[in-house]
């Protein structure tokens, strides 16, 4: 399923996106995708209703999601999910990204956490905070935790505490993260930095999360354009890995590393984001999102 | 008003403790003090029907505070606070501390977070991580948000957006923190790694929080004591200083760093937290918290 959340800011209704595009109304059988509606017994539910042809029309929907949405006219998309407990993420994970940062390759994953109020939909505008002179994108596949994971011995049982996958966009300060003292959660957490969506693809439907095309464009320039197969360590051990310093709740977001291609990574004149910009954000089977960026 | 939540994990009551010791339900006249019940509003109509004597005594929940709190057959106390939205941390804030650790005086607050499900009633069980061999204490003024703080301009704006006071511990792993490649996070965010209480001091009964005795104990040893005086950032600065980084909003929690005398700071054998260890955290007005040591 695909699963999505429409409406104004606090205010969005979890909804089900259609084969055939239509945007159904999943209010009924839960009350959001949050630490309860991401349960499995809860997606099991909403699956039977779907495929039973239950789920009602959202009024007003139409257009919301694909290639329209955004226009003028259409519901706002929220993130898909409500927000989380905690958004983890993972740094350096990509070999090729960790090369353009002149970083050597972390032996194991480099953890760091963001904010949870960043979250924001996925046309949502994202804001340069007052003060930057170095806001960076990075496009990473989300992975949304859907039973708890405590002391998992496996990756194998890593992967399955996973409830799906959304775009997530981890919108980076490089000077609050890297010349400000401390640790990056400074240059992490400012207002609007983690776009997320459309929407989140179930598990079922990503047999292998390891093999995804991922893209991030600013215009109609593409900025990164790699693989999920690059991934140093693959979501199945993160999950695992993470489970052993914290406990993962469900409606937990984890966001997997970035690609090469960031601004920090360019030669001089680095290519910060600045007003007026548009990100396209895109992973192979999981759709794409679009924010404007502005200022603070 | 000293505020405290009693009942079972994930079911706790909010409470006001009365002069006279008595523990009275506050949940006629807020749902819990979370974003929504510790606004300056909600505040006000519990302090008024307070005064007006209209809150009724809480069943079963003598015992629970003071002296004999965590006595066998009194009601268990919870956070004072619902699960926050983000626990936001500063590091190497008391003089006294970072020179122990053999860090630089920091000339910005260094900031880090933990996961928000770390927070844990006063006098539960620290577990020591599967793993561990350096769990360490870190008893800390804990600063709960009530409104919310974006691009503040003066410490003195901080400082009004403080809902209240708590004695929060950051219990810490220091091989996860320090010696596991990344940022602090890892080591700051296991399993139960945050006790907070035993209640919430109103901001108003707190009148100077930079002139407050703050101590720990393990077993009848004292091992911290000190004076917020020995910060370097005081709250009100804090509170700006992040409001340039991040969205605060009313339920977070901020730790605002803790004095000299942590186990990492002592000469070898270093005195790591051990099963079977109490500890004691304390700060002048706003009581203290007990906490036994037990394994993961």
């Amino acid at each position: 399923m695909k699963l999505l959340r429409v409406g104004e800011p606090g205010r969005e209704r979890p909804a089900v996106l259609a084969e055939d595009g239509r945007v159904l109304d999943a209010s009924g059988v839960v009350a959001d995708f949050d630490a309860e509606g991401l349960r499995r017994e809860a997606l099991d539910r909403l699956r039977a209703a779907l495929a039973a042809g239950e789920l009602p029309e959202l009024p007003g929907a139409a257009g919301s999601a694909g290639a329209a949405a955004g226009a003028s006219g259409a519901a706002r998309v929220g993130a898909p999910i409500a927000r989380p407990g905690k958004v983890v993420c993972i740094g350096l994970n990509y070999r090729d990204h960790a090369a353009e940062t002149g970083a050597e390759l972390p032996t194991e994953p480099v953890v760091f956490m963001k904010a949870p109020n960043t979250v924001i939909g996925p046309y949502d505008t994202v804001l340069v905070p007052r003060g930057s002179t170095r806001t960076d994108y990075e496009v990473e596949l989300g992975v949304v935790i859907g039973s708890t994971a405590r002391y998992l011995a496996t990756a194998e049982e890593g992967l399955a505490a996973v409830a799906g996958y959304a775009v997530s966009h981890d919108v980076s300060e490089r000077e609050f993260q890297l010349e400000r003292g401390g640790t990056w959660d400074k240059g992490k957490s400012c207002e609007t930095f983690n776009p997320l969506g459309p929407w989140l693809v179930t598990a079922d439907e990503v047999p292998d999360p390891q093999a995804l095309g991922i893209r991030l464009r600013v215009g109609d320039e593409t900025r990164q354009d790699s693989s999920t197969a690059q991934m140093l360590f693959g979501v199945g051990e993160i999950i695992r890995y993470l489970s052993q310093f914290m406990v993962l709740e469900p409606g937990d977001l984890v966001n997997t590393g970035t690609p090469a291609g960031v601004a920090l990574g360019h030669p001089d004149p680095k290519p910060w984001l600045r007003p007026g910009d548009v990100v396209t954000c895109e992973i192979d089977g999981l759709g794409a999102s679009r924010q404007p960026v502005g200022r603070a």
